[in-house]
């Protein structure tokens, strides 16, 4: 096969998307090659609202064809949250056949080098930017996002986040050489010349466990940072979510065999409903990388029972903001309000535990009791969602009857401070769609703790009234311990309590957002800029992304001969 | 405590060598700090060679003293290879002790900062270089290696390690910044604004559990690696080899202890014979990571039994040498002979099976059958130790009773080619000092194979009868993949089959070098140049040193509020 993409164009047209992407993670100032409104696209060869809707309507009721070996069947397993019929049947295939097929593509793909591999992936990340608006609606119909937030976090966000991976990958490799002289004095005598060559040699195959609620977004940090290293990579997508992966599978497969490399690279291993390939894959000697997301119980065994591969897993925790005092109380009370319902509390980064003193706290709006902070935060999310169009907007759907379940039992928990409400979705009466509701706790009685210190996902968070905020400051010790966290909020006026806190994060290794009232909320982060977990502590072993979530996707292997 | 060594000295002093360290990973070119010549020592404050004899003669017969918590008793358990009565014995302190002393060590370490801790490293290594005379006594006395082996790779040479460990570890941390500012537009409205702070987190304790034949080599990257990165170090030597990093921990403690430090950051674990207390210390939870270089099955045990750490092993492999053809033939025998004979063929570098096609080979001095190979190698090898003083220099003393007993049975494997001699030792009339032995197999006869293709730690190498260069590159790859290799040799004119030998090391990732025929030999490796093992393969999953050796070691943690 001639490739269509030559090396040199694809150089010329990524390289410097590359050197700012190289520059934004040094620097951690604001940048993304990726417009996040959905105007922005429609010209230059990417997809507009109605075409993306259109291209998306086309795949509903057939069959995804996806040219990849070992197919024996074909298999359905999603169901909108939303409702919608699917109705997409996915290429079933043998592991048998994927997994010599991706090893028979790696030597070819390693002899490209870091920075071919770095500006393959770039095509790959643009073809998936231009077809944005296709990706927003897949993203919704699987993980229940609303459309908004699946078309930024699912497109754009997930994107930026694949880039920033193959850029730490390609500075991992390039750190090194590829040639070097090695000249060493021998006093008298003639020095030891040696001429040494160095290559990034790929660990091996890549195992990718996707998740159901950000399928692209927490995906696509590890199939490009596989990728860019040079490994092949197993798409292995939660049953309920496939249809984005899907998408990116056949993209990434159609742009590297353009540019002349084996698409067997990327294959999607899509299941049937409890067929549980990914743990017969996590312990085959092939696979030697598995990135994982998707709850405890499972990173856990994937942690202790694949020591041949490399895992990187992001899991449950339990999110804490300790609420001490504030300068601007209602911009406190809008921004926890607002994350607290984006997407249902159905984020990893959703805050479940709002620490506040049972003696009340000061505020700009002076003394406010614990009574009254929780009450006037029923209040602000009463207010955010009171408009059932906005109330849609930005909750979306629940993603799965357990979320449901886990909700309708809430209020057997403790008071309920804020109760739960259904909306209407105009569009998807089937949708599932609830405010999240507050329950009141009191860390001071024992049978509390069994609610407050797991994790309870979805949109229930708990109001937990503490003795004072050094009492606040040492249960989010244990509870970031014990749990782990994803993400600590904390509001405070004193820098003292403010260095505690910062004390604490650092000591248990949890990423800390301080009196967040605008724009920024405590369960977003940027691409570039900051870290979403930290690898340190029960909620994940790895952050996204740094040094550490690449460096061992690769080996280097060393020639060296007299010169 | 005031400190004494302030931070501002410490860096004027040492800035500009972790500067050039830096610079010297990035180029690979030659460099180092640290003089191999035992006489550059004896000046500006570094012991000369009578007083490191004397330094090190003060110890013999002595308690070590080292004022660290938990101390219950005294061990005394090495034994010189060369029969010289140590009688040196250690506190022994109690786990339950170290533990939660190095734990309280860790937030002050933390704080100071990846600058701080790296001067401060350096200012350990500069004092450990002070007194490498004494270290070459020390290592000589405990792993066998003969005096200037012991003084150059004891001393220079794994401090460059050391120092390469600490440049990997401040490069990781440094780079992302401390502070950054974030600012994203937000089209008519107000941009957000952010201040971002990060912090590098020190992953938890790190168990250090060495070797007996490279006390420091082995142990000064991952050493300086964790300490570096923030994490406090529990050294537990091997038994036979305690001295060495005894002296190492009270260096490392003064440092630290006159910097303002807890010199609680690295303790000694002196052990009983025989009480495992590695083993027992690798499952803890305050335990991140473990540091391990010794036989194969207690590294896989860690690798698999510790999914709590980050565990990173050197074991054991099988190296092998590809003979095809040489422009240089006398120059290949001669540096042949040298690795087989360097530390009587006990480092873990050193190579065990030379194929070597029954046809013959090709050679600058015409074609040279398998017989005459083998036979030129073994008059070389018995040329270079034909004189007892050159060879005791070379050979140094085997390291405990078991690789005698080897070497004793090696000749009921095969036909000997070249026969071991005993070699009298004028100081040392208890040494066990032998030359190798080669043995030949014949890679047909399958019973052979359960020799060649295990490891047969020591003075012992097969030339292996292969029916031609392929089937030599067949079973390099084969005995890599399923034995693990530290290097790979090999020797042609050949361009293709250069090509073709490549192509094995680094589809199995495995370490060559081509065509060694003067003063370089496979089982050397140079520090800030060289790669020592590929951590790619089963012999090690660690590469020292490369960015993936420190990157998880530590953890990065961001604090960010609004602007």
């Amino acid at each position: 096969m001639t490739p269509t993409l030559s090396p040199v164009w694809l150089i010329e047209k990524h390289r410097p998307t590359l050197d700012q992407a190289l520059d934004a993670i040094r620097t951690r100032a604001y940048w993304s090659p990726h417009p996040e409104h959905p105007k922005a696209y429609g010209e230059d060869g990417t997809l507009g609202a109605a075409e993306g809707k259109a291209a998306f309507d086309a795949l509903l009721g057939n069959r995804f064809e996806l040219d990849q070996p070992g197919v024996d069947g074909w298999t359905a397993t999603e169901s909108s949250p939303y409702g919608l019929e699917l109705g997409i049947s996915y290429p079933h295939s043998d592991p048998e056949a994927l997994l010599p097929a991706a090893s028979a593509a790696m030597p070819a793909w390693r002899e490209a080098g870091p920075e071919i591999r770095a500006v393959v992936c770039l095509e790959i990340l643009a073809r998936i930017n231009a077809r944005t608006h296709e990706f927003a609606h897949a993203v919704m119909h699987t993980s229940g996002q609303a459309f908004l937030m699946a078309l930024q976090a699912g497109g754009p966000h997930a994107q930026d986040r694949g880039l920033e991976a193959v850029a730490y990958a390609y500075a991992e490799q390039a750190r090194t050489p590829e040639v070097a002289s090695w000249t060493k004095p021998q006093g008298k005598r003639d020095p030891l010349n040696l001429t040494k060559r160095f290559v990034a040699v790929p660990r091996g195959l890549s195992l990718l466990v996707a998740c159901n609620t950000f399928p692209t977004w927490n995906s696509y940090p590890a199939l490009f940072a596989s990728l860019a290293t040079g490994n092949p990579v197993l798409v292995k997508p939660h049953p309920r979510a496939v249809l984005p992966l899907a998408l990116t599978v056949r993209i990434a497969r159609e742009v590297l065999g353009e540019a002349g490399f084996d698409p067997n690279l990327v294959t999607l291993v899509a299941e049937n409903e409890g067929e549980g390939v990914a743990k017969r894959l996590a312990t085959r000697p092939e696979v030697r990388i598995i990135d994982y997301t998707g709850g405890t119980a499972f990173g856990d065994w994937l942690e202790a029972n694949a020591p041949q591969a490399q895992v990187f897993t992001e899991k449950a925790g339990v999110n804490t903001v300790v609420i001490d005092s504030t300068d601007d109380y209602r911009g406190m009370l809008g921004n926890l309000a607002f994350s607290l319902s984006l997407y249902s509390g159905q984020m990893c980064t959703t805050p479940q535990n709002l620490l506040i003193p049972r003696g009340g706290i000061e505020t700009d709006d002076g003394h406010k009791s614990y009574d009254e902070v929780v009450t006037d935060l029923a209040t602000a999310v009463d207010k955010l969602l009171g408009d059932d169009q906005r109330a849609n907007a930005l909750l979306g759907a629940l993603v799965n009857p357990g979320v449901r379940e886990r909700l309708e039992s809430a209020p057997s928990l403790g008071e309920v401070a804020l109760a739960s409400r259904p909306v209407d979705h105009p569009d998807f009466p089937q949708a599932t769609v609830r405010t999240p509701t507050v329950v009141k706790l009191d860390s001071a009685k024992p049978e509390a703790e069994g609610s407050f210190l797991s994790e309870c996902f979805g949109p229930v968070s708990f109001a937990v009234a503490v003795d004072s905020t050094p009492s606040a400051l040492e249960l989010l010790g244990r509870t970031v311990r014990e749990q782990g966290a994803m993400t600590v909020g904390g509001y405070t006026t004193d820098p003292e309590v403010a260095s505690a806190l910062e004390e604490v994060c650092l000591t248990e290794c949890a990423q800390l957002s301080l009196n967040l009232t605008g724009g920024v909320y405590v369960n977003q982060t940027a691409a570039f800029s900051d870290f979403h977990g930290s690898g340190g502590n029960p909620a994940a072993n790895a952050a996204l992304c740094d040094g550490a979530f690449v460096a061992s996707r690769f080996r280097t292997v060393e020639v060296r001969r007299p010169a």
